[in-house]
């Protein structure tokens, strides 16, 4: 069993994987490996040590307990883990063993692992942005001309298209996929630097110990070390709260929608989907809710990374530790969000009856901003605005169209036939340019038909 | 294995325990037992319903792997668990089984649950709190008179003493203890609500099943619900924030004085304890740099359960659910910087002979207040200030004694004596009421050997 | 004008001033003239010295230029403005300025002098709290019967009442206002401690100066200096935080009651207010929006002064700095959100009507609890739970009453009654304990009338 | 006076101004005058209207106290402003102001502005980043060679140089400085999507409106309205963010350099710098202090940011609010942590001497890891490792150089002469890559010399 009972609500299995503890086993194997590699090219280890080291990759070796017990002791896992893999080299070829570790210090083998673990995390999210990318777009050309109340404030406003609201969600997603992207690029490099920095242990060996390990995995070599230069990994975490921060966006739209009062979109509600433990009735965003969950937390991680960059000299104390757990914290909670969202973009529910119902509902008071602006280059902008502000305020009260208030208004018919204000109180020609975002943003739809 | 490699070092085994996962379903299985023995004796469920359920306490009727799958299409992990629970009743006794749950909601199971748990979390502080209090009496005691450079903004000042220095922390400790006691006593109430908190399944018998579901698990009873009220946890959260900030002070200070240009505290330093994988005369401060670890991720935590606190109407959309892990990693974290930090105040090193040293190296300067403030009223207070700082400038310069300098300046000895000057640059002299403020503390160790 | 265009929504006039430069600067110069007092006292400062500073406390002394170029060579305003307190002290009385100043450090005078307007803040807050207490009791009491669907997961449940809502959110703010008045308690306290937290320049007269001092200021006695304990004072904006929290649950409840598609109850819309920029027929929900604004920010403040509580030795290096602009704006934060809060409770808008509608539109299928729960008994939860879920499912697609489906559903005949269906469907009788609830929250009106 | 009497310190004046109220006023009208422009040109406004509005553009039609009574029952001083302009312009010429915000909504108007202001803002940031670059690159070249202590979780380590520590937070500055560059470019777009994002008010002069008005502006086009996909705002906060935590890391290292029982580096202390109000011979970190508390508040302004990113709908309510004083006051908190640190790196003082004589104090045993590895391949790395550690040990105990216990350890003489032990104990010859990643960074000072 894990940890908490709940946090699997709140990542992926494949993104579990990636943040295991195996996987970060293998992630430093395949450093210590590799650095022996390199060490053997410079002649640094003796010839074949790093194949002893490449039987090791699948770190049977490791005892788990005693691991933990050291690590107390000495504050990081790392001393114990090359510990524990030079005694099971050592078993296998005493001269094997000398060289492990040799240049680096425990934060190049952990920095480095992770760099590991974040580039394989980091595609397993490029690859749910595809698919969120994909269904968003087809939901958008979809609804391209599917008409609803615009909402300001939680209130009614002029119509817009379920088209142009994804639309917004999707361009903000693919700014964050860039910016993952060049995060991603920016941040996966070599950390190399030996005890303070200096890669003084290999001595004249440093540049090609490290162009070497740089190449076998597969990492850029950064311009110097980074023991506490943390910006580059800061910067990924931030990236992903961005992305969340979107996500969260779409998520509390569509559970907003979904209320029953409202009942517009929604998440779709099958057999065991959304229920309660007491209510039958019940049929609950629970995909929304855990974006929104997963939004909640994301902040707080950025905040931790931002606040521990001040780093002592060459290498910290105490606040490198903290960000151990809350990178991959970060990738855990993207990448729930991006499934669940993927899992809402998919399968959203879309009433357009009940837009067209929502939207009669309210009189046609939410068009009067198109009256008072046909209005305002006549009478001027304040007082149409007043015009249509007691035109509107009594419709609501009599309950009547605002067509019919307007019509009943004199002051209006100097400026307005009857047959302008028809025009003019028709949501589908007060779209202005929804059409041409949309466009922008997806191309347009009936262009590609 | 568990979910990260390195969260061991940030919690306690036993708190690690009473967040796991068994510990919340076995706190899980205690609601619904105790709910069932209040129904049954209101009558609301078959008599000798409760003993099946009691039977059942061991939560070995739980598949984890179905709660799981289930759990990700419902949103939380209690309507799955009262389904197998129901289950399991049903297969021992039909008629037991029927009264599962009644009157409660998942928000309800988790709710109680978790403050069962948090009750248990407390004493493992209280506990810890309580061995720190101990050590760090012990050591203001003991170092009620032994002197050290006080230091303001990372540069010296007068001297203090290392007693008054850790009397602060334990007066910050203790007001923490004080506010842990308070808002545990405070936030451990029960939570029985129903659907919307109004516990209307229940009809009439709602005031007495909550009475008596409350009497057994030992819980107080609220006002009403708070579903989504949620002060009191967040308080909860709070508090533990407080006291590792304070924690953290602590360590940041004995961190400080370790360093090797200062050598005057620091943590034990044994065979394996602060050792470096690759530098072999290393001794790092594990124990502080853990303490400061934990204290830079529980902002992030309170902010988090404060940002959640809007949650919609009867029962939230999201943001209860990130108040799942973040309850628990509040408490496994400070759980972890209490732990660390008796370790650090019981086996604390203390070298005297350097603090005298250190203070000696600053060639009097240090003590340049006193002599100003004895000037003052004969000369003025800038005029003072300014004499002294020149002088202390000028024996930084010269490297020669302040009180060498202030005996070869005219000025000064208009109006103080050699005698005088030699006096005023006494530290043990110039300790005001270092004593007494101890003695607010923890007593006054002479009076009472 | 001041700093921000914006940032008077976002505090309250009587805040603003509590913390303005000038109220800071009145709070310094009272620290300053009482100390002297108490030295007189002590026989420590020339008899008179304190009228001569009495005359001063209108701060018409200080020039605000030269205050702020000192300052930043010296890193705060203490300094400055005590050279320029001394300075127009020595004008009137050379002898009365020598004692100015004597045995405080900079941090005393800063810490003392927020502690004094704190304590007027705190008083600013306790009276908005009053008046929001009386508002919401009222509406308690008037809406205790208004009956209203229950919502979770922002989807609909079972009844409530509007009382019962809003008395959720009573017992929070009582519970913060009792917070509030602790955390005050105990944060005023004096600062006193000179350089290094001995009181060492004043020698024997510590603890008289320092009783007489606190005497004069109304606050208590610490039992030693904090400058680098921090604890009373992160408490006091947590209190503001967490009771920002519960006016934003409130808030944001009422935002989402005044959609129109909800229409339920709502902020007051008057004449001006709510109005929108281009949409003539907008009622916004304006101090709702700014009570959710006020509350987006206050978990970052906390989470600043948890931060920065590791402040290093005897007085510490930039994280103390961190602190001066972040309680003042938590206080002016908080009063705003407040006085949004009571203009809310005062002149709620409730809408019964619709609630009725509302309820009815769901064509009783939030009712499905009531019968499941009668029927459990009979055919067992699940088998209930899973009859009423189809059968509330159908009543939706056909838009036919559920009453009316169970009615024709002839398992569930064989145990209720029509009478019974109609009797279970009756949302006032399925209000559970919601007025006991009230009654425990504000009393029964009825028992009072 | 301003709002607090502290907030100078966390801000320069170029970057107060450039947010005061008289900027964001000034920006606003140039919003509507631009739009007017556009406007006139589209045939949608009087021709000669903007002419009008050119006339105000020096902001003296504003009645800032009626500005501030509207704003509070509108929620933003976007209408009220609109209404004052309009009415300034009617004075001069009624025609001309019907066609004012035409097609603009309050947050079209608000975001622009920002965008402008936050051009200037940015460009403030830009020459000071130059500025410490210059200072830096020349402090690094300077410094290429000059030794000191590398160290680790605050304890002594093997040497490295000064020039070296200097780079990697050059490096650090050039990230961001890259990463402000492209947020800027990314951010800085017009924003004009009128009530509901669809510009609808313009109806077939939607886009050339907008395009002229970007043009006029000098923005780019956004593919759409962004009212509520605020990631371009927030990612600029984060960057600023970034840029802070670097600072902090250079300024918290000079802060500990600058004790003075280190002495190796500091801030440059004159006359009146660094002062203290009652130890005259204090010379505090004064700048360093107030990086640490720029920072210390940054995290928070980024977590705000984030946490308001899920604003419903085409306009939110609540959470826009949040960033008015937010994205301000990270500038703000920015512009002055880069000043202090172009203070610091210009003026910095650095002690060769204390560097040579802290590094000698230590007797060699910060050396032991080269010895160390020159053992391992003839002896192990575990034994190797064991041996020297005994040997730093012993040498601190007996406070003897290492190199005189080490010559006479006879396991040792095995394998390494005296002149071995007296060349691995030379930290001239211990520097490894040092020079070379100097090199990469700011190029070979020697070779361009």
């Amino acid at each position: 069993m894990t940890d908490s009972l709940n946090s699997f609500l709140f990542t992926t299995p494949a993104m579990a994987h990636a943040f295991s503890p195996e996987a970060q086993l293998r992630a430093m194997a395949r450093f210590e490996w590799a650095l022996t590699c390199a060490l053997e090219k410079a002649g640094l280890a003796e010839t074949g040590s790093s194949s002893i080291l490449e039987s090791l990759l699948d770190i049977e070796f490791v005892n788990f307990e005693s691991l933990q017990r050291e690590a107390r002791d000495v504050g990081n896992i790392a001393i114990p883990f090359v510990r524990q893999l030079t005694s099971a080299v050592k078993q296998r070829d005493e001269a094997a063993s000398r060289a492990i570790h040799l240049g680096a210090t425990s934060q190049d083998l952990l920095d480095t692992a992770l760099m590991l673990q974040i580039r394989v995390a980091g595609s397993l999210l490029n690859s749910s942005l595809d698919r969120l990318e994909i269904a968003l777009t087809k939901q958008i050309r979809d609804h391209a001309h599917t008409i609803l109340t615009g909402r300001t404030w939680l209130q009614p406003g002029p119509p817009t298209t379920l088209g142009l609201k994804l639309a917004g969600t999707l361009t903000a997603l693919r700014r964050s996929c860039e910016r993952l992207h060049a995060a991603l690029h920016q941040a996966t490099v070599l950390q190399l630097g030996g005890a303070v920095g200096t890669l003084s242990v290999l001595r004249e060996a440093g540049q090609e110990v490290s162009a070497e390990l740089a190449r076998i995995l597969n990492l850029r070599e950064p311009e110097l070390p980074w023991h506490t230069q943390r910006d580059r990994i800061v910067e990924i975490v931030q990236v992903l709260a961005l992305l969340t921060g979107s996500l969260a966006k779409f998520a509390r739209d569509i559970a907003l929608l979904m209320q029953s009062e409202v009942g517009e979109a929604g998440e779709a509600t099958g057999s065991g989907l959304g229920g309660s433990s007491t209510m039958p009735h019940k049929h609950n965003p629970v995909a929304c809710a855990a974006v929104l969950a997963a939004h909640a937390r994301m902040p707080a991680l950025v905040s931790t990374m931002l606040y521990v960059m001040p780093q002592e000299h060459e290498r910290g104390v105490g606040l490198w530790q903290a960000e151990w757990d809350t990178v991959p914290e970060a990738f855990r909670l993207t990448a729930a969000a991006l499934e669940y969202s993927v899992q809402i973009a998919e399968t959203m529910q879309v009433n357009t009856a009940r837009m067209q119902a929502n939207f009669d509902d309210l009189l046609g008071i939410t068009m009067s901003e198109a009256v008072s602006a046909a209005l305002a280059p006549k009478i001027g902008r304040s007082a149409a605005h007043a015009l249509l502000r007691r035109a509107a305020d009594r419709a609501l009260r009599e309950k009547r169209h605002l067509g019919d208030i307007l019509k009943e208004t004199p002051d209006l018919l100097h400026h307005l036939s009857p047959e302008d204000i028809d025009r003019l109180l028709d949501p589908r020609a007060y779209l202005g340019s929804a059409q041409r975002f949309i466009d922008n943003v997806s191309g347009d739809p009936d262009a590609r038909s």
